[in-house]
C-alpha cells in the first residue's frame, strides 16, 4: 500500500525498464555516462566524441571521430520546406516550440521509415537543430536567411557561427563542447522518459525526440538555466545579491538552479561549468556576474545547505558568450537529443508497452439522464 | 524483488497517478467516463456532449450544450501560418505526422500562456483538428484549399463534409458521433501516459498533445484500424478470409485488431462499431467486407478465444463512409484529444514530476583513454 503510494506520486523510485546508458547519483553524486565519469570525459574529450560514445556504445578512435565529424558536417543544410516553416514562425514564440515543431516537421520531410535507420535519423538531428533554432531565431529577429552549412569543426562552434555571424575563440568553443557534453544525457529524467514512453509504442524517432522536448520545455525540468539568469542578473553586485537572496528565502519564494531530485550531495556537473564560468567572466573582464552567482552559491549552501545544479552556473556561462537567455534551453535539447536517441534504441532492443495502471477516484455507475431532464 | 521486475516491463499493473476520468476493465470488460458506461453514451449522446464531459466534468443541458456547440463552430478556422505550413508537407507524409506537425505550429501562434487558459486551448483543437487533417488531405492530394469554416451542426459531420466536399447524411454523422465516443477516453494507455508525463514538467497544453500524438502512432497503440483495414481487404469473400486466416495463424503471424492489454473477456466498444459497421454494409449493399469481419471475428474467437476489440470493425465501418485508410487514426486524434487535455489538467491539479528509475546494466566505471590510443 505504501509502495502504491509511492508509484502514485510521480513514480518516485519505482523501476521502469532498463539502461546501460548512464549512472545518476549513484554514489550519492557521481554521474557516469556508459562507465566514464562525466569529469573525464568533459576534461578528455569534445563533444562528437560523447555523442558517438552515447548512440554507438564506444568512445571513437581518431579515424572514427574523423569520419563521424565529417558526416555531421555534411548534414547541417536543412530543406527549402523546413525554412520555409521556420520563416513563418514569429518572434516571439517560445523557442522550445520552435524545436519542438522544426523537429516534427523534418520528421515529415526525412521521416524514419523502418528502425534500421535509427542512427542515421539520429545523427541527422544532431547536426540539423543548432541550424534549426539559428535559421529561425536570426530570420525571425534580424531578417536574414543565414547559411546553415558551415566548415565549422564542432557542433558548439557551428552553434556560436551561426548565432553571432562569426566563428567564435578557442575559448567559446571548448565552453560550447563542456557544456554539450554536461548535458547530454541523464537516465529517467522526464523528457526522457517521454521518449522511451512514445518508442515503447513502435513509433518512430522524430516522434520520440518531438516528444521530449516537449517535456524539456516544462519549468520544472528544462529552463532552470533560464531562470537562474533571471535571477542573478537582477543583481548588481555580490552585496546585494546576499541581501536580495535572503530576502526570498525568508519569503519561501522559489530559487532556480539549486538542489536536485537525485543527487543528495552536490550535482558533479556544477563545479566543472563553473569552472569555465570563471574563465569566461577572466575573459571579459566581469566584475558582477560571476561574483554575484559565486555570493548566491555560498548564501544558498549556508542557509539552506542547497547546492548549484548544472544549470546555475551554465547561466552566466552562456551569458558571458552572447548568448541570449532564451536559446539556453534549445542548447540543452541540442545535447540531449544523443540521450533521449539512444534511449530509444534501448527501448526499442526490448520493449513492452509501458502501461502503468491508475487509481481510480471519480463517481461511482451512474445513468445518463436525458438531455431535457438535465 | 519480483514488483521491480513487473514495473521493468512496462510498468504493468503499477499506479502511476490518479484519475476520475474513466474505468477500464474494472468487471472484466467495462468502460466508463466519469461514471457512465460508454455504451450509454454512445446510444444517448452527441460526441459534443461527451466531449464536455470529459472536459468539464458532467454532461451539458440543452443550453450548455448549444453553447459549447455553437463556440467549437466558431474556432474551425485555420490561420494563415499553419495552412502555410500544412501547404508544404508532402502528400506522401505520414497522416499522424501531419497532426503532430499542425498541433505543434498552432503552439507557436496561439499558445497557452497559462493554465487558466487551458479549456479554451484544449476546446480550440478539438475545433481545429479536424480543419488540419483535411486542409492537409485535400491540398496534397487534390491541389485544393478548402474552407474550413463550415456550418456543420457537429464534429463528425465537419470532418466528413471537408473531406468529401459534401455535407454527408444522418446516417453517417450519427456513426461518426458513435466512433468519436468510443475512441474519446481510455485511462493511462500509452499515448495518454506520454501527455501526463509531459503535464508533469508543467509544460504547455500543445506540447503535452503533440507528444501523445507521436506515442499513438506507434503500430502498438493507434493505428490497428488501419492494420484491420488492411486485413480485410485482402479477402473477396467469408471463406476466403477463413481459409487465409487459418494459414496466417498456423504460421504466427500477427493479427491486428483483437485482444486488448486490459480487457480479458470482451471490448465493450466492439459491440457497439459492430451494429453501426452492420447499417452501414445495408445502406452501401456491401456483400464482402463486413461478411468478411464477422467471419474474421468468429475463426479468431473459435481457434484462440481472442475478442475483436474496439478498432476492427471501425475499419469496415469507416471504409464504407468512404474515408481513405491513411486517415482512420488522425480519427482517434481528434476524439482523444478530449482524454488527452482532461488528463492534463488533473496532473496539474494534483502534480508531482513523474521521474521513475531504471536498473542500470551498463559498463562499470571506467577511465577515458586518450584518441591515440584507442
Amino acid at each position: 500500500m505504501a509502495e502504491k503510494k509511492l508509484g502514485g506520486a510521480g513514480l518516485r523510485g519505482q523501476v521502469a525498464g532498463k539502461t546501460a546508458l548512464s549512472t545518476v547519483g549513484v554514489s550519492g553524486s557521481g554521474l557516469t555516462y556508459r562507465g566514464y565519469d562525466v569529469k573525464d570525459l568533459a576534461e578528455c574529450c569534445t563533444f562528437e566524441e560523447v555523442a558517438y560514445l552515447i548512440l554507438k556504445g564506444e568512445l571513437p578512435n581518431q579515424a572514427q571521430l574523423d569520419e563521424y565529424k565529417a558526416a555531421l558536417k555534411g548534414m547541417r543544410g536543412l530543406p527549402q520546406a523546413l525554412k520555409e516553416v521556420l520563416e513563418r514562425i514569429p518572434a516571439d514564440a517560445h523557442p522550445m516550440d520552435v524545436m519542438r515543431t522544426g523537429c516534427s516537421m523534418l520528421g515529415n520531410l526525412e521521416g524514419e521509415d523502418d528502425f534500421s535507420q535509427q542512427e542515421a535519423k539520429a545523427d541527422r538531428l544532431l547536426a540539423a537543430f543548432p541550424s534549426i533554432i539559428c535559421y529561425w531565431y536570426r530570420y525571425s529577429h534580424d531578417g536574414v536567411r543565414i547559411e546553415t552549412e558551415t566548415d565549422d569543426d564542432s557542433m558548439g562552434a557551428h552553434f556560436l557561427h551561426m548565432l553571432r555571424g562569426e566563428k567564435p575563440n578557442a575559448l567559446h568553443e571548448q565552453v560550447m563542447n563542456v557544456s554539450l557534453i554536461l548535458y547530454a544525457e541523464h537516465e529517467f529524467n522526464a523528457s526522457t522518459f517521454t521518449a522511451r514512453v512514445c518508442a515503447s509504442t513502435l513509433s518512430d524517432l522524430f516522434s520520440c525526440v518531438t516528444g521530449a522536448i516537449g517535456s524539456l520545455r516544462g519549468p520544472l525540468h528544462g529552463g532552470a538555466n533560464e531562470a537562474a539568469m533571471e535571477l542573478i542578473e537582477r543583481f548588481s553586485n555580490a552585496d546585494e545579491a546576499e541581501k536580495e537572496l535572503l530576502g526570498m528565502l525568508e519569503r519561501k519564494e522559489k530559487i532556480m538552479g539549486f538542489g536536485h531530485a537525485i543527487y543528495r550531495e552536490s550535482d558533479p556537473r556544477n563545479v566543472i561549468i563553473k569552472a569555465w564560468s570563471e574563465k569566461l567572466a577572466a575573459d571579459v573582464g566581469d566584475t558582477a556576474l560571476y561574483p554575484v552567482s559565486v555570493r548566491c552559491e555560498e548564501v544558498m549552501w549556508r542557509e539552506k545547505k542547497l547546492f548549484c545544479n548544472a544549470d546555475f552556473f551554465h547561466a552566466s556561462a552562456y551569458h558571458f558568450m552572447g548568448i541570449p537567455t532564451k536559446l539556453f534551453t534549445p542548447i540543452f535539447v541540442m545535447s540531449r537529443l544523443t540521450g533521449w536517441a539512444a534511449h530509444v534504441f534501448e527501448q526499442r532492443a526490448d520493449n513492452r508497452i509501458i502501461r502503468p495502471s491508475a487509481e481510480y477516484t471519480g463517481p461511482e455507475p451512474r445513468h445518463v439522464t436525458p438531455i431535457e431532464q438535465r
